[in-house]
């Protein structure tokens, strides 16, 4: 069965594997499954073929069969479900595990992508420094939380697993900001995951793609 | 085994049913599952007990026998894979209904939670106005997708599922505002949830509880 995503060709990020085909990428190489890459240019995510794959115009999508999915969260749990290696097997750890993967997205990532538009879309407003202030408000509280709960564990709830990738993905976005470097166990927790042999494979990955099609 | 919940003593909202445990009751009502609640203060959130439930401090959580949850997506994923009815047989369309669930917290509640921080946390600031603009053009952008997507069709993907409880209620939170009329597919959604006997026994306890401690 060919698996086949979705991805930026030629993603915002330049090759640092910010976008979240990422997600995708690193959760196939954790559980061993190869797959195909249809890169779409910033001119295709309007048109019908790629609209087809997601209503909302954006990558990742995965394709398997008869199934397309969108959403990297639930894309990422598809392939968790699917093949061995990235949830427990007792139920209430793989409750936890779900629900981790739910707060990412849900709790965690919102201020985190917010402060990308202030940062681009705001840019040019008189009052995008009282926006960074109050956004960034946000994520700290949100990261001493998750700070909090994660204390001195290697992930999140017992072994690594889908949601540590969603989550290690999500607070990569602050990478070279002025925030991540205050919460310490945070960088040590993404460190741990970047160390991971899937990790470097799907980074590399996705930095061969960027260093073809950059031009 | 008794189920637990917790839900705001005394929610922001006056008993719209907007506070994200009407996801829950739902979803309960739903499967037919009876459920106990536990209100917790204004002052109670910052509480370690209520930390040890949920360590970003919100409401809902789940409790049943060892297993503790939160992240309403996560519970209501938890209750529509332990009891029948939320979630489809087959294998493809159950990965589609847990697709738009995460794309439901991931894709549309972002802006509509943006707008409220726009209402209330930035509504002394004079450029309360452009930040309006620009978070509904954003969020019409999403709502114009979903529209596309449901087109005719009664629910998300086939019968109705958790993906649908999760979906409206994040739509209902633009109850009232000036944007949700100028989709009428949409709004017509909205009422077909919430004619459902389950949601309206949800809706109907919620009420309650903000009628007997409302002071």
């Amino acid at each position: 069965m060919t698996i086949t995503i979705t991805v930026f060709e030629r993603a915002f990020d330049e090759g640092r594997g910010l976008a979240r085909d990422m997600r995708v990428r690193w959760a196939l190489e954790e559980v061993g499954q190869t797959y195909e890459v249809r890169p779409v240019p910033w001119e295709g995510f309007r048109e019908a073929a790629h609209l087809a794959r997601n209503p909302f115009g954006q990558i990742p999508t995965y394709e398997e069969g008869d199934l397309t999915l969108f959403e990297s969260g639930a894309i990422v749990f598809h392939v968790a479900q699917k093949f061995p290696g990235l949830l427990p097997a007792d139920a209430d750890a793989r409750a936890r595990a779900i629900m981790w993967m739910f707060a990412a997205i849900g709790a965690v990532e919102p201020p985190i992508v917010d402060r990308d538009i202030v940062e681009y879309a705001e840019r040019d407003r008189d009052w995008q420094g009282e926006r960074f202030a109050m956004v960034d408000a946000r994520i700290r509280g949100r990261l001493s939380e998750l700070a909090a709960s994660l204390a001195d564990k290697p992930w999140l709830d017992g072994d690594f697993s889908a949601a540590d990738i969603i989550m290690v993905h999500v607070l990569r976005r602050l990478e070279g900001g002025p925030i991540l470097a205050e919460f310490p166990s945070l960088t040590a927790y993404i460190a741990r995951a970047e160390a991971r042999p899937a990790y470097q494979r799907a980074f590399a990955a996705q930095l061969a793609l960027w260093e073809a099609n950059k031009g």
